[in-house]
């Protein structure tokens, strides 16, 4: 017996995702659910993957077993394949396991050929709707199986509509229809040197193909890594009969989301278009009806429709998306799926949903994707700013954004990926435009509603869109933008507001969110179930009370070396790096004290109560210093000239000096303790700095929790030495002002030689913490500057590697010798405290890994800690 | 019961050297085989380090333990510290565990006083003897003890001189000494506020705790750090009755080793001095007698000392170094220790002691010491050269060298360091003079015999010298060196010739070593023993066939970019990375095949039936292009003189171009098996050469084991990838070339996170060669140049690390992360090859390292080859 690759629907389930993909799993659903669900069979992923291994042929068997199902489908329609009479017409579609909208392609009407649409014009009584649906089959067919260009088909349709002297193609006659086929047909000739395939058997069998090879073309790689789908699972291929939404006006489509994918209401949100195919709605190309509309338009369709959304919603227990088709008067459902939904929208259905009884408080926690709450952690414009608003369109993805327009994806790209912040302005969007929304700000259209392509891919990213802008014309020839009348150029700044439809001249002043009240609940149910700590990285008081809003226990690194850069210091910094001896260095040291003092007392004030890890200085001393290829290029220029020979000789010296500073390599140079190791005069300054804030703090009645932090440790030796000095200095102070307080000392993880003598360097340190920025560098042997801006893409693309390791925690290198970290520490000092501080601390499956080696805390941008709160509790409930 | 401090010489033995130190020990054995020794007794290392702990006091219980063993010493002498009759004299002297010659000090003739002094000339009815005793003991004691300046005691004593009208010491009258002694008592009160200690008590304990703290005196914790000896060790003291080789024409005092210590030829090799102190001989003041003329001067002593020699060296089975002083006739042994030898010495010594029936292969093997080793493998002057002898000296150091004159021993370190070749020329050296002697290619000198300090010192160190060249003049004043009566300025260039002590004008031939027959000997017994195997780091087929000579059983290591770097390819390499398109890149790639497979024809053919482990291309790119810093100059230097706009602007594309290839971090760069992720082509091109290479040897019938090795792998799918690549050109070239042959495809581990995934890794891996250096860059967080140029030296000076873990293997870190990555890669792949191919490959410690972890061979540099060998023999023998 051979595998079994063909599945009718009422032989799947819902739980079959993988064999069947998520379309062809949910119809099955559906179908034995007992609902109007067209018949169909789904062709498995592994007939996909069978026929890659076979190099693009149908694996042995497949073949044997569409007959059958195909015969079923023509017992329950009572149609035939390529019938004279009474023809059946099928779809087929791709349908992965994930979620892969718009990428994989689709071919509709499937069985025409001369003799069937005859029969089809006579079943409906409208010869005009056959033609119409036999030349949108030969144009896709010849797109997507055939795989010619698009344009020449549009030039002739173009050609026709010319010569018959309309507008739209629903003016086209029936005449001008015949002579499109019989033009459609001559290209495929002329292009191809076949006829056009008039066996629908053959027709199946290449539409079959073709899907398979849908899933590996350019775009659908492209989504797969954005989203990090695997390349090895293949697609599924569902061949369902068609229902026609175009066969007049008591036919439609639309689709529908059973709450709003926006902001969560409970409400059935969706859209329509009656005497369309479903491809028009989703592509934007007229804008569709409400679907409250429905109501009025049909009462008793509405009436089955709301029976089927929320039979649907109490099936799956979420939140769903669903297509459906009316077809002269009769409904039938094509898809559903659990609905993309903007963060804000997850956060309240989820929360709702528990609510109503429908899901457990860990369900509402697995539910968010703590990457998509981003987008609510971002800035909003600020109610009070004055605006001038030039535009107003559909609100079709929340937050706000202001960028230089940009009419091109490939230059958003561009600018994009050069740190410009761009607004990508387009007619409507296509599949192939991903990588343009990603790199922009935020989007803006003028065609296509909240369902549009644009809006979908956009509240999936969390980028603020306004779609449907019909204001708005954009002059290609001129790279410009006409909204009513005005025209902005192509580099123009212009804001839009996703909440609102918005769109505003200029940049706008922007707030910081707030959590909505169900955020806020979520969050109270997430702390209850976490077992990490959540603490921020603030450099500053601002910062400290941000992260402390919003929920943070700590902080968990604060970088001195942040303050060093503040300009008004930076000559003070400099004067003590090109001090030529310990005195000199003392005297700017001196300086820099008091105002050491002042950052320290003002965040250890703000973190009343809880601890604050401050790291002493950790970069390069370079770093502080001129650039020394400006500095080469003066030289060069004042000797070549020879004005100014004092200048020459004051710059000389200072090129000297901070060419004697320069290293090959400064990410393994001169720098954190090492730097102390040679200069203790500037951690001691840095300790006192942080003892006398804690003393006065002590003597104000404040509760304070200081712990010093030393970076770069390699060996115990140095945070044995470095820890001496901390002690010294902190008797010292407590001594002179007399007060007594408590405090840390410990040491960042960060290089290899660290995690690997973790027991010994246990035995003096008080806490450890993860720097995986570092720790990634030194483990993968990858300057993160060069990687990013040189290889790593390569290394991505090919697969090399699946992430990139420094925006996802690498769990069998870095993750393993930070696991042997932590037992070596243990096992050694059973009260030592363990995080992590690099900036997985606040990427979701970094978390868990923190979770899963059972670390103490994360710490995280200020911004980022209600994120690293969900995520910390959906590691608990997912690895339960 | 306190803890024991003091042991007399009867109670102790030469296994207690821990406590009692070298110098101790040795006495103990000695007195208790019944030899001549003075009595005395020994102060334990653990009271020096009982006197660090107690800030620099006696530790209690020690002054009540020095009575009885100083009255032992009273009883057994028949005289008594201090006693104004019979007054005893005692020597105060150091010993540690390990032998620090000279770096620790002394006091002799301890316990005159102006009573005393009278009491010793009359007994010797000696007055002068007497008086000049005591004005030697001031001096010292002032120095040592007191830590006074030598040079005011020597102005005085020049005064007294000048004043007497004589020219050496031993000139002085009675009267004179009495002046002197007097001024010398006058200059300590002055300096001190103190008088000079009469009481001899006082002078015992002061010279006690002088000795102690000597321990921590600059040029001993120097020499200890280049010897690797403990910081905390501590040392012993040594309270001994004195005897005095100084009293007359039948007193004398002398040094000698059992064998040569230059040749290890088996005859008594010594010095003496009649009528002098030990000092006299040790510091080359006077150039002494050899040992042979004693057997006519005093054939009785000589006899003894004979028979004294033989036994000690049958007690001990080992070469002894002897110091002995006649006492008016009468033989005393004042030390014994294993004596220091060239490595030629140590490996005669060890082999003929072998094939005497005095030790055994295996003891033979472990008496060498490797790291010494190197200097028998170094060059040596052609013997055909026509050489200028400009003058002759004693051949005190074997081995070679040609430098640049220099008088002055801190210049010497600073061109030295800065890789300049000098050779240092000094009057006689001192341990203060070490730094110096270090960085110099060799030493001359105008006085001292072969045991003087610079011949010592220079041996140990495997560093030509040539000593006591009495024709030769140094003038300070004018920087010149007087050969008779030629100048030769500072900076011009002599060599000398430490096997005969030539010196020569000018720079000379030298030709590579060849091993001697007991070298070669040995190192078949350390093949028998051995379990490693040793192969080499070569890169052509001459460096290959020289590592064959000296045994290495294989090419570890070829490195494919010393071929890049030949002046002539160059230029077709620099086209290469300038490419803009594959296709021209591939058009260079091509010039460079025929190239790269002569390279490998000739190291393949050279190591016929060995494996030759060739590693593909691994430094970044921009290595081999201009340095960004000159091409900026240039270009600066164009644009504001306005000439030559052409030139400006193909520097300015060069410029670009090299800029953007330039890195951050080029150690954490684009290279290794990066570059051929992005520019497969590359590796291709390589690939193919090696094959080629191999399909021609094998029509020729040479039986050759290609193995091609992938540097910088971080990730199973780079080395699946490149072993692709490598499979599919292997392939090709057979079947175009009509012949087979077996390859393998290993990698480099030399990034953390290869050897963290090594069992991923192995699955697709034939071999593993562990490449330290970047490993020890990685795990550190060091780049190798910044922390040798920077911060490195701060970290041994502190002791935060106790030696450069580029020299010697880091087994805490590095080591750990190697055993791991070879446990996991056997784990999954039991064929797996495992080696290192570092610069440890070849330094002892490093290798034991790699025999404890099993791995399956070393590679290191053709001339270390004999070195490994050896040491890996030894780490047998030395764990079993």
């Amino acid at each position: 017996m051979s595998t079994k690759y063909v599945y009718l629907f009422h032989e799947g389930n819902a739980s079959m995702r993988g064999l069947l993909g998520g379309k062809g799993a949910n119809l099955a659903e559906m179908a034995n659910m007992g609902l109007p669900v067209p018949p169909g069979f789904t062709i498995t992923t592994e007939a996909c993957k069978a026929y890659y291994t076979c190099n693009g042929q149908f694996p042995a068997g497949l073949e044997d077993q569409i007959k059958p199902a195909l015969a079923a489908i023509e017992k329950a329609t009572e149609k035939k394949l390529g019938d004279p009479v009474r023809p059946l017409l099928v779809s087929v579609r791709s349908g992965a396991q994930a979620s892969m909208p718009g990428m994989m392609d689709t071919v509709l009407n499937l069985g025409l050929n001369k003799e069937t649409v005859k029969a089809l014009g006579e079943a409906t009584q409208n010869e005009r709707f056959a033609l119409d649906c036999y030349r949108r089959f030969i144009h896709m067919f010849s797109d997507v199986v055939l795989d010619l260009s698009r344009n020449d088909f549009e030039d002739i349709l173009g050609a026709v509509k010319r010569k018959q002297g309309v507008r739209y193609d629903s003016e086209l006659s029936v005449e001008s229809l015949a002579t499109l086929i019989d033009d459609y047909k001559k290209l495929v000739q002329r292009l191809t040197g076949h006829p056009f395939p008039e066996d629908p058997q053959e027709q199946l069998r290449q539409a079959i193909l073709a899907v398979f090879r849908s899933w590996n073309n350019a775009r659908a790689i492209f989504y797969r890594r954005s989203n990090h789908i695997p390349d090895d699972w293949g697609t599924a291929v569902n061949v369902q009969s068609m229902v026609f939404g175009n066969t007049g006006n008591d036919s439609g489509t639309g689709v529908a989301f059973t709450r709003s994918p926006s902001t969560g209401e409970k409400a059935l949100y969706g859209e329509y278009l009656m005497n369309a195919q479903g491809e028009d709605v989703v592509a934007g190309i007229r804008t569709p009806l409400p679907i409250a509309s429905l109501e009025k338009d049909n009462p008793e369709i509405y009436r089955q429709f709301i029976k089927v959304s929320s039979d649907l919603e109490a099936h799956y227990r979420d939140m769903q998306d669903i297509e459906f088709t009316i077809e002269r008067g009769k409904l039938y459902m094509l898809q559903t799926r659990v609905g993309k939904r903007t963060a804000a929208a997850s956060i309240k259905v989820a929360v709702d949903q528990y609510h109503e009884g429908l899901i457990s408080k860990e369900e509402a926690i697995v539910r968010i994707e703590p990457g998509q709450l981003d987008q609510l952690l971002h800035r909003r414009i600020d109610d009070k700013a004055k605006l001038e608003v030039i535009a107003k369109g559909l609100p079709a993805s929340p937050g706000a954004a202001s960028g230089r327009i940009v009419l091109d994806v490939d230059e958003a790209e561009r600018r994009g990926n050069a740190e410009e912040k761009v607004l990508l302005i387009r007619t409507e969007t296509t599949p192939d435009d991903i990588h343009g929304i990603m790199a922009a700000q935020g989007v803006l259209t003028s065609r296509g509603g909240m369902t549009s392509h644009a809006a979908v891919v956009a509240r999936h990213m969390g980028k603020p869109c306004v779609c449907g802008c019909e204001t708005l014309e954009i002059d290609h020839a001129q790279r410009t933008v006409l909204i009513n009348g005005a025209a902005y150029k192509e580099g123009e700044i212009l804001s839009i507001d996703g909440a609102t439809g918005r769109v505003i001249k200029g940049e706008v002043p922007m707030i910081d969110p707030e959590l909505s009240k169900e955020f806020k609940e979520l969050l109270t149910w997430a702390d209850e179930i976490r077992r990490l700590q959540v603490r921020a990285n603030a450099d500053n008081p601002a910062d400290a009370q941000k992260a402390r809003d919003f929920g943070a226990q700590g902080i968990g690194l604060c970088r001195t070396e942040h303050m060093f850069m503040d300009p008004a210091r930076i000559p003070i910094v400099q004067e003590m790096i090109l001090s030529q001896t310990l005195e000199e260095r003392k005297v700017a040291l001196a300086k820099l004290l008091p105002m050491q003092e002042e950052d320290f007392y003002g965040i250890l004030k703000a973190m009343a109560g809880l601890p604050v890890i401050i790291r002493l200085l950790d970069p390069p001393l370079h770093e502080f210093l001129p650039r020394a290829e400006d500095l080469l290029i003066e030289v060069t220029r004042l000797k070549v000239t020879g004005e100014n020979p004092a200048e020459l000789h004051s710059k000389e010296k200072l090129l000297y000096k901070v060419k004697a500073l320069m290293e090959q390599n400064p990410m393994l140079g001169h720098r954190g303790c090492r730097l102390a190791i040679t200069y203790p005069e500037i951690y001691a300054m840095q300790v006192q700095a942080i003892f006398q804030a804690s003393a006065r703090l002590v003597k104000e009645g404040i509760d304070i929790h200081p712990e010093v932090m030393i970076p770069l440790v390699i060996h115990v030796n140095e945070l044995a030495t470095l820890r001496r000095l901390t002690e010294e200095t902190a008797a010292a102070v407590m001594k002179e002002r007399g007060v007594q307080f408590d405090y840390k000392v410990g040491t960042m993880i960060e290089v290899p030689r660290a995690a690997l003598t973790a027991d010994t360097i246990a035995e003096v340190a008080d806490f450890f913490s993860f720097g995986t920025n570092d720790l990634t560098q030194t483990i993968f042997g990858f300057s993160r500057d060069d990687a990013e801006g040189k290889f790593l893409k390569d290394y991505l693309e090919q697969r090399i590697l699946d992430v990139n390791p420094f925006a996802v925690l690498d769990r069998d290198g870095v993750g393993k010798i930070m696991q042997m970290a932590s037992q070596l520490g243990r096992g050694r000092n059973k009260n030592l405290g363990i995080g992590i501080c690099g900036e997985h601390g606040g990427e979701a499956s970094s978390i868990e890994f923190c979770h899963l080696i059972d670390l103490d805390y994360v710490s995280c941008s200020p911004f980022r800690v209600p994120i690293a709160r969900l995520a910390a509790a959906q590691a608990v409930v997912n690895n339960q």
